[in-house]
C-alpha cells in the first residue's frame, strides 16, 4: 500500500493522520502541550515542544505502515508564530502565537497612522497584534536586546523544517500571513522589511506550498523508523488546508468552520484584497488564494451560556448535571427563529472579523418582558451566525455571491446550529465526513505535489457527506429583518467598547 | 377622638387609611378592581367598580371610630384618567388610565409637528398618549361619534365626587396632569381647548386641592354612616401626596419610589417646566408644585429577572423553589458595585422619563466571558436605579442640586437596593415609616385644609424613619464612572428601538 501523512500544528495539539492514497483514514494520532500564558496578553509555545510532538505524532501512525510504504509527510500548520534564532541557530524566544496579544499598541499605531491600510494592501495580512509584522515592531521597541541579537525570525514551521532538514524556508502560504510578504509579488515586501529595519537575509528563504524535501537528519530517521528519502512536503496554514479538505475550493463555495472560535473562507484564482482591510487572503497555492474573516467568538460563547448563564449560582448546585449542551439546544429549538427580536453580539472577548476591535465585548438588545433565557440562549446561538455571515458580506464583495455553504467544526454536530447557518446565509449547508480536515487538506497537496493526483478537486471523491440543510424561508424571511438592525447596533456600539473595555481592565482582578 | 380619613384612588386598588390627627394609622382597608384590556394597548376601569371601591373601603375604616370622629376625608387619585359623560349624566366610556396607550399616533403627532413642546411649556405635562389631552385628540378623530356626544370630560375622582356630590369639580392637581391646564394661569389653557375643539364648560369646574365639600347624598351618608356635615376635601393626585407623605416637600428633598414601575420627584415653590419636555410638573398646593419623572421600569424589570432569566426551563421545574427575590438579592450583593462592567438598560416595555419613547426595549451591554447570571441579576438592579438617576439629573436643571433623599416603594425593604440607591445618586437616602405614603399625604392636606395644622411641614412629626443609608465612597467612584458609559449606550441605541419593536410587533403572538 501507498501512504500519506498529513500532520496539523495546532495551538495547543498537533495531530497526524496517516491516509492512503483515495483519502481512506488508516491511523490518527494527537500530542498536546502547553500555551504559556503567564502574562496578560502572552500566549507562548515552546518550540521544542512542538519538535517532540510532531516526531511523536508521526511516528505513532506510522506504527500502522511499512516504512517503504511512506510516500511523503505533508504539512499544516497554525500562523502567525514567530521565533527570534541566534547567530548560533538557538532560539532566543518561545513561538509567540497568534493568540498573543502584547503587540497591540504596534499594531493600533500602524491603523491610525494609515500605514497599516498600505501595507495590508500589499501583504493581505489584516493589520493585528496577531501578525509578526507586529510582533517584530513591538521587540524591536521593547526588546531590542533580543531583537538585536536575532539572526532570523521564522514560525514554528520552520523551526520543525530546520530541525529535521538544517534549512530555513518558509512556504507562501505561512509567508502570506506574516503581514511582510507581499503576496502580488509573492516576495517578502521590501517596504516592510525597511519599517521594520530587518533584511531579506533575516527571514526564511520562500518556497511553494508543493515544495519538498528529502534527507531527514538521520537521528530523526533513525527515531522514526523512515527512509531519508521520504519527501516531506511544506505545505500551507492549517485554515487553507482545511479548505482544501473540506472541498470548498471551487468559486462560491465557502467553508465555514465553528468550533471554540469561527472562520469563513472562499478560494479564489488571483490575491485579493479589500478597501477596509478586514479579509485575509492567503495562499494555498500560486493559483488559489483563500480570502476570509476569523472570528474569535464562536462555540466559546455557547460554553458561556452553559456555564455562566446557566451556572449554578452556590444556592442550587443541585442543577448542574442537566445543564448540558444537548439541553440547551433543545431549549433553543422551542424558541421561534429571530428569538423574538432578541439580538446578541457575540463579542465576549474582543472580535477579528468583521469587526477587528479586541476591545469589543457582548451585548443583547431588543429586551421585553417576553423574553426568557432560553431566548438568551437562541439569540447566543443566532449572533454567533449572524456575525460569521457579516464575514460573508464583506468576502463577496471581492470574491463575488456564495453558490453553497461547507460547514465544519464542532458546531456542526447540533441540526438546529446546521439549519441555522442555512436560514442566515440562505444557502444549502453541506456537512463533509472530512475527519480532521487541516491534515487532509496537507496530505492531498502532499499527493498533488508528489504527482499522485493531477489536480487537487481529486479531494472530491475522498471527503464523504453526512447530512444537507436547505435554507427554510419562513426562517430566512425573519432573518433578513433582523439582520440590518443587527448590523447597524454592532455599529452603534463600537465608540463604547474601548470605555468599558478599559473600566473592566481597570477594576476586575 | 378626632380622625382623618386619607383615600386613596389606584390604578388597580382604592386604599383608605383612618389617621388620627398625629397621622397615626388606626385603621386600614383595600379593594381591587379589574383593568379591562381587551384590546392591545387598552387600558380601562368601569367608573362604577371605582365608587363602589372608594365606599367600601371607606366604609371599612369608619368602622373603627364613630361617626362624629370623623372630622374629613381628603383623597388621592391616580392621575391621566378619562371619563366622558353624556347629556343625562351618564358615563359614555369607560375609564381610559394613564396606562391606555391608543392615543400614541396623537401624541407622537404633536411632537413631531412642535405643537407639544409648546403646550407642554404652559401645561407641564409631558406629551404622551397617557394625557387627557392625547385621549380627546385620539376619540375626536377616532371615535367622532362619542365625541360629539359628550357633555363632560372628566377624571375618575371627578366622577366620584360627582356621584357623592352632584358636581363636577376638579382639583388642580388632578388638572395639572390632563396636559389641558395652564400651570402658571391655574386655568384650562385656551390654546388646547381650541386644539380640541372643546370649550371650558366641557371640562369640570377648577378648585384648590384644599378646597372641600359637604352634604354627601343621603343614600351614601347612610350606606357609611356618616354625617352629611362632613367635609371631604378634594385633594390631589397621588404622586404629589405621596411627595408630601414621605416628606419630601422641602428644597432639594427628593423622593425616590421603586415600585412595580417608579418615579423621582422634588417639591418646588412655583410651577417650572424643562426645555426638553422631559419632566412633569402637577401642583401639589397653589404654593407647592411637584416636578418630576415617572419610569415604566421598575421592580418589574426585577420580577422579571426572577420569572424569565431565572425561569425553569420544562427539564428543571424543580429549581423554581429556591429562586425567591429574597435569594436573587443575595446573589446580587456577592457581585461587586458596577458588576465588573456590565450595564442593563431596563426599558423591557418601553419607557416614559428619562426616555420617553414607547419602543424602548432592554438591553445588557458589557459582557464578558466573566460575567455570571448572577452579574445580569445586579446589573439589573443597577440599571434600574441608574435610570432613575438620569431622571434626577434633569430635575437637577430645573429644581437645583439634591440634598437628599427619602425612598419608598417595595424595593425600600432591600437593604441592598438602599444602598446602591444612595451610591449611585451619591446622596444619604432615608427610609420614611410612612405607610401608604399617597393616603397620609391625602390626610395631612386634609387637615391643613381643614385647619387642624399650620403647616404641611407638620408631617414631618408623623412619618418616622426606618433606615438610613450613606453613600460609600468606593462604590460611588464606580457608578461615576460607568454611568456616563451607560447614558451615552442609552442614546446610542435610540434610532434602533421603533425598529426593532416594529419587529416583535409583527412576528409575536
Amino acid at each position: 500500500m501507498d501512504y500519506m501523512i498529513g500532520v496539523d500544528i495546532g495551538t495547543t495539539t498537533t495531530k497526524s493522520v496517516l491516509y492512503d492514497m483515495k483519502g481512506k483514514v488508516v491511523a490518527y494520532a494527537n500530542s498536546g502541550y502547553q500555551l504559556y500564558q503567564d502574562a496578560p496578553d502572552m500566549a507562548e509555545e515552546d518550540p521544542d515542544d512542538i519538535l517532540h510532538a510532531v516526531i511523536e505524532v508521526m511516528g505513532q501512525v506510522m506504527y500502522k505502515s511499512k516504512a517503504d510504504e511512506i510516500k511523503g509527510v505533508s504539512f499544516s500548520s497554525a500562523m502567525h508564530s514567530l521565533i527570534l534564532m541566534d547567530e548560533a541557530d538557538q532560539p532566543l524566544t518561545k513561538a509567540i502565537t497568534w493568540a498573543d496579544n502584547r503587540a497591540a499598541k504596534y499594531s493600533d499605531e500602524l491603523k491610525d497612522n494609515g500605514l497599516g491600510a498600505k501595507i495590508y494592501a500589499r501583504t493581505g495580512t489584516p493589520i493585528h497584534p496577531m501578525a509578526p509584522l507586529s510582533k517584530i515592531l513591538w521587540l524591536r521597541h521593547e526588546k531590542p536586546e533580543l531583537f538585536k541579537k536575532a539572526k532570523k525570525f521564522i514560525d514554528l514551521k520552520t523551526y520543525v523544517f530546520f530541525k529535521l532538514f538544517g534549512v530555513y524556508r518558509m512556504d507562501y502560504s505561512i509567508a502570506s500571513a506574516t503581514g511582510m510578504f507581499n503576496i502580488f509579488d509573492l516576495k517578502w515586501d521590501q517596504g516592510v522589511l525597511d519599517l521594520l529595519q530587518i533584511t531579506e537575509k533575516q527571514l526564511p528563504e520562500l518556497v511553494e506550498t508543493t515544495a519538498s524535501i528529502s534527507g531527514i537528519a538521520p537521528r530523526f530517521a533513525e527515531l522514526l523508523n523512515i527512509s531519508t528519502r521520504t519527501p516531506f512536503i511544506f505545505g500551507a496554514s492549517d485554515g487553507v488546508l482545511s479548505n482544501l479538505g473540506v472541498d470548498a475550493i471551487d468559486p462560491g463555495v465557502v467553508a465555514v468552520t465553528i468550533g471554540t472560535s469561527g472562520a469563513v473562507r472562499v478560494t479564489v484564482d488571483k490575491p485579493v484584497v479589500d478597501p477596509d482591510g478586514k479579509l485575509f487572503c492567503y495562499a494555498l497555492t500560486k493559483d488559489k488564494w483563500v480570502v476570509g474573516g476569523p472570528v474569535n467568538n464562536g462555540g466559546i460563547v455557547f460554553r458561556w451560556v452553559k456555564d455562566q448563564l446557566f451556572a449554578p449560582e452556590r444556592i442550587t448546585a443541585e442543577q448542574m448535571q442537566v445543564s448540558t449542551y444537548d439541553i440547551l439546544t433543545q431549549i433553543a429549538e422551542k424558541i421561534p427563529a429571530g428569538s423574538d427580536g432578541l439580538l446578541f453580539h457575540p463579542y465576549l472577548g474582543g472580535e477579528r472579523a468583521p469587526i477587528w476591535n479586541a476591545y469589543a465585548r457582548g451585548s443583547f438588545f431588543g429586551l421585553t418582558r417576553n423574553h426568557t433565557r432560553a431566548h438568551m440562549v437562541r439569540a447566543a446561538l443566532e449572533g454567533i451566525v449572524y456575525n460569521l455571515y457579516v464575514v460573508m458580506l464583506t468576502i463577496e464583495k471581492v470574491a463575488g455571491k456564495p453558490k453553497s455553504i461547507q460547514a465544519t467544526g464542532g458546531f456542526a454536530r447540533s441540526a438546529l446550529w446546521r439549519q441555522m447557518l442555512a436560514d442566515i446565509f440562505e444557502q444549502p449547508v453541506t456537512i463533509p465526513e472530512s475527519f480532521e480536515s487541516s491534515c487532509l487538506g496537507a496530505a492531498v497537496l502532499g499527493m498533488y505535489a508528489l504527482g499522485y493526483i493531477d489536480n487537487l478537486a481529486a479531494v472530491k471523491d475522498m471527503i464523504g457527506v453526512t447530512d444537507v440543510h436547505k435554507p427554510n424561508s419562513d426562517n430566512f424571511e425573519v432573518y433578513r429583518e433582523l439582520l440590518p438592525i443587527w448590523i447597524r447596533i454592532s455599529h452603534l456600539l463600537e465608540p463604547e467598547y474601548k470605555e468599558i473595555a478599559d473600566f473592566q481592565r481597570k477594576h476586575t482582578k
